[in-house]
């Protein structure tokens, strides 16, 4: 729970909501966003966290009771242009699980409406499964940006985010560079096929990249990715934090840089790719911890060299 | 001439480049670049302006000789993948008039390569011809984003460059406002075929536009454009200035807004529109002086009613 302050609630009440199902939460990860709005991002107060796989334990559709599922964490209004083309995430009367208006998934219970779960086939882990939602972000690039094979693409980060996407673009055969901090992290993303570099060495390859993915969740994110891009190329911003974010924005105008901010994804293709073998998101779980030492949790995620951070409710 | 100050240079010497046409400048426009480069704004030193009609006096091509023309301001080396594919304006090694290891159009002559040159029909008048270069930026939009008859679009500024956006837009059947600070400005957009409201007014047209284009040539422009655009919409940002743009880029995120530098343009489209009548830029002239009154210009030109200032050369 935040409330301005992070702390555990225990007997959280169970959030029941017409025509939605309610779901046992299994498994919960924190995410970078979380950590954000522990800061103040989104002015949010309730219980935090989206990334989560749970069992149906009610719901209006019978065909989803007792089934396994990951969820889409926008809910629309229904009504507007946003809802009726497919893009409830950009309903300006949406609720988003942990983010906004609504209790998340670090709990022992949430509700969301039975149209924004998806099944998680037997083959995926509980601990896997919970991945599909930031790797759905991740994959949401595939859907913005036209990546070629001879596209040289950057990823500035080596965190959470950074290697989810790193992973997505391994069956797309274009050459991928990490750029982060972190020895042991530089190391997951090669071993997921980037070409990992360090800031220091990244300065020398200014404007080098078609397709620049900015995903350090830092500020300081923007100016390298305009640095690191070549004219007519494309900045992606995944990275949401807390605060205002400088840059020569001149640098963009005067090599006519796209640049394409991108959020949550399609969970089926992440789902697909858990499903195959073609991601394999265990190496990134730093800690698995009950969501009674959730306070504990949320300082490991923190830690410089801290992935994945994973809340489990033994129940 | 700036060469950190500002000032009047007599008996600049004829700047003879091999390869390269001699044109005897007519008149030259003056741009809000002009300014931001007496601010500092890319680091420029020499003789300022890229906007400019002449006639050729010199030529290695006697095809041009004595032709009234305008000019595309980039030379790029010839042989890079940015100049192959048309596009030298993003050579590493380019120089541009008067803006970057070129010295410019507010002089007797200047020099550029005859491939650089275009014809000014006679039906279109010195003063008209000078608007070439700029209207060509403002088209520049119409190559890079999707502007449909039922988009809606804002122009966040009023000045030089913004009204020759309404008027290049005129043609596009989109509905277009225009966002400003100054009456007479704003009426002169109306007059071009815009709605003309005021950033109070604009204030509660959140997330109203389909594309926003940034013209302002402030720092505070970039914050404005992304409040003002729908989610999934898109900023062009034509406005190149001195200094640090500080924006809630988050908004960028959430929304997935697409953010596209945009810069020179397509000189015969501009030609075209200025032949045809389709567009008229002569109400956007604020001042006429001689070239030796040239201080005096500047200081006219930053005068907040100030639209386009020409320097005229009698010759």
């Amino acid at each position: 729970l935040f409330d301005g302050q992070l702390r555990f609630a225990r007997d959280a009440p169970i959030p029941r909501r017409d025509g939605e199902a309610l779901i046992r939460v299994i498994c919960a990860g924190i995410c970078g966003t979380d950590l954000e709005i522990t800061k103040g991002y989104a002015n949010f107060r309730g219980i935090l966290g989206h990334e989560f796989v749970g069992r149906v334990v009610e719901s209006p559709s019978r065909y989803m009771l007792g089934r396994r599922v990951v969820g889409q964490i926008n809910v629309g209004c229904g009504k507007c242009h946003n809802c009726l083309t497919s893009n409830p995430g950009h309903c300006p009367e949406r609720t988003a699980l942990g983010i906004r208006g609504r209790d998340g998934a670090f709990a022992e219970f949430l509700s969301l409406p039975p149209q924004n779960l998806f099944e998680i086939p037997d083959s995926i882990s509980d601990e896997a499964a919970v991945f599909a939602e930031p790797l759905a972000a991740a994959c949401r690039i595939l859907e913005q940006v036209d990546i070629l094979d001879s596209s040289r693409v950057a990823i500035v980060g080596d965190g959470r985010l950074a290697q989810l996407i790193v992973r997505a673009l391994a069956h797309v055969r274009c050459e991928t560079t990490m750029i982060g901090k972190h020895a042991e992290k530089l190391r997951l993303g090669e071993e997921a096929g980037a070409r990992a570099i360090t800031l220091g060495q990244a300065e020398k390859e200014a404007q080098k990249f078609d397709i620049v993915i900015e995903a350090s969740g830092s500020t300081s994110g923007l100016p390298l990715a305009l640095a690191l891009v070549k004219p007519l190329g494309t900045v992606v911003l995944k990275s949401t934090h807390h605060g205002m974010a400088a840059a020569d924005i001149s640098t963009a105008v005067i090599n006519e840089v796209t640049i394409i901010g991108s959020r949550c994804g399609p969970l089926q293709r992440a789902i697909d790719l858990l499903a195959s073998g073609a991601v394999n998101p265990l190496p990134l779980i730093s800690a698995r911890l009950p969501l009674e030492e959730g306070i504990r949790a949320f300082q490991k995620a923190t830690e410089p060299g801290a992935l994945k951070v994973l809340l489990e409710l033994v129940g």
